[in-house]
């Protein structure tokens, strides 16, 4: 029986994915092979490498000044792969909001300095910054953000202003939560093991102008215009985990697209905030309301103890994944688009049930 | 029905691998989710990790002194990290036998003095040089092979002796044909598409002194460094990728080891180049003898359009994927691990009738 999975990533895909997926493994499409199985430079692979492509740029509204990626190393590789292209010896804005933007800014220390455009490292990340408090640099080479801190459990809900600074954003676990406004970013990198696929490829769509700013004198493979001039086909591209992004967003489609995605996200949101609202002598978010992530909702319970059980009990009660990051510790429900609206109403359902019989 | 499958890589996986990863796609060992939805931080992914990493270091012969890695990035991001790591301003060594000791060569050029230890493309890479060919600097930083040319398809077939100093092998398209002297390598990258899995995952085996002389002022996530240190689990490994690796590997030592591996591979190859030699009036392999690849078994009909007709009439008898590399065209069975002996003789008896009822 599958169970309802909460993990924070690698996270749960929607079962129509899963199930294709299985039902053509042995043989794509009549072919007699595997889509794993199948050349890169073949028709039957580049018609799922370039509907995944279109599809994203599709359901995420990207216009034609941008243009959409597939690379490999996780968002890792992002966090040096951006400095590396685009710093050149400047200076760049970084927005600090946790454990993600901290680990973009120690790669970006090795290509220039690193300028903190504001910080909520005081109030222990349980926000993220409002617009007014961005001390934007007008010559950074770009503003990076973080827009949803996976860890920590908050969340940009809105586009940051960089008046006119090309403006980058890690969007790992909450690219396509909702429909974005890709014009007001140069770049955004996601790895797709959140709301997109499984670990393994990611996702970049960054203006055409900007990827061509990019250095000329770093190694083809690390350049992001290589990527582009080649519709992401410079080397043997993930095929099987592209695959799966090409039926992630298939899905998306059929459901609705991100209109519909982003309905059942605010309903999850509303829901699981919602239980811990109601029940304050119990539950606690750490992070403050304006700033409480859609995708990761973190929550404390009256002590340390109780949170252990909380964990292994929803367990076994087929809740998988409720475990805080081993960093900040308490419970994480992270809620993206796979994980259904019955999911969350289990999940507070048992929630409910725990505050009841479980006093400090 | 599935297809003989003769790709260059991504190429064929054997069928149990196939057939598990099927069954299990949608509910891993009774965990309620599929392998590619478990957190890489959990006890369920981290015995898949440990066990592919393992059964690698047993099959392949790794001593203590080395350790087995899984990157990500293809070959291509190893023709990068390689000088990134190791060059340091110093010149390296490199053996030119092909496109892609050429990809290599072209990153490395950006780190430091590349030079020419040995080339055949004055000979149009119809074979790899003699160890006697080899003119080492003994300062160099490393010496840089391709044990096996997908493209030009020869294949070392001797260890190169470096006089100490750290050898460094491309093995993407011919790692664990048989059982490797790893010993003799300082470092041997290899992306999975060929013998290993599916594409998105690369496996490194270093000798752990010549990880350590890396270079420090480098992004953490380019170091090898980084990799050793948490047994590969640095940032979230392409989870599904590594786990279809770890199937091949456990089918690899179902069937008998290495031994029984480079059996049938040896088998495949006295086939395949023995039906174009029986038959040298019509098929022509380019390669020399003593350099032919047990992998890639590239060959050339009597004109190009019958060429063109030999690799339309095997696909539509079910031996797929038999055109040469765009950039030398030809005919070219690559028969990699998965691949039987009887795939091959369907495609000897193909090309018997082929030659007989096709004159030029």
């Amino acid at each position: 029986m599958r169970v309802s999975n909460f993990n924070a990533g690698p996270a749960g895909l929607p079962l129509p994915v899963l199930e294709r997926a299985r039902d053509e493994l042995l043989d794509f499409q009549g072919s007699g092979m595997s889509i794993m199985e199948h050349t890169h430079r073949g028709k039957v692979y580049e018609a799922v490498h370039e509907e995944a492509l279109s599809l994203f740029a599709e359901l995420a509204g990207v216009p034609s000044s941008h243009q959409v990626l597939f690379m490999q190393g996780g968002a890792h590789a992002q966090f040096a792969l951006v400095p590396m292209n685009f710093m050149q010896g400047r200076g760049a804005d970084y927005v600090h909001t946790g454990a993600w933007s901290k680990g973009a800014m120690d790669e970006a220390k090795l290509f220039g300095t690193v300028r903190l455009a504001a910080s909520t490292e005081k109030e222990k990340f349980t926000r993220v910054p409002r617009q007014e408090e961005l001390d934007l640099d007008p010559k950074a080479a770009y503003v990076h953000v973080t827009s949803n801190n996976t860890i920590e459990g908050s969340q940009f809900h809105y586009d940051p202003d960089t008046r006119g600074v090309p403006l980058v954003a890690d969007m790992s676990s909450d690219i396509l939560w909702k429909k974005p406004d890709i014009a007001k970013y140069a770049l955004i990198y996601a790895g797709a093991q959140k709301n997109l696929g499984p670990s393994g490829v990611v996702v970049v769509v960054a203006k055409k102008e900007f990827i061509d700013t990019g250095a000329k004198d770093i190694p083809k493979i690390f350049k992001y215009s290589t990527f582009a001039a080649v519709n992401s086909l410079y080397n043997t591209p993930p095929t099987f985990a592209i695959y799966l992004v090409r039926n992630v967003l298939q899905w998306i489609k059929s459901v609705g697209g991100l209109a519909q995605i982003q309905a059942w996200n605010e309903e999850k949101a509303r829901l699981l905030y919602g239980a811990i609202d109601a029940h304050a002598d119990y539950y606690r978010a750490p992070v403050e309301k304006a700033s409480r992530s859609t995708m990761n909702v973190v929550f404390r319970l009256p002590n340390e103890a109780l949170e252990e059980e909380f964990v292994k009990t929803a367990s076994k009660a087929g809740l998988a994944g409720l475990k805080g990051h081993r960093s900040v510790g308490g419970v994480r429900a992270s809620a993206y688009n796979a994980v259904t609206v019955d999911d969350v109403k289990k999940l507070v359902g048992f929630m409910e049930e725990f505050a009841r019989k479980h006093r400090p």
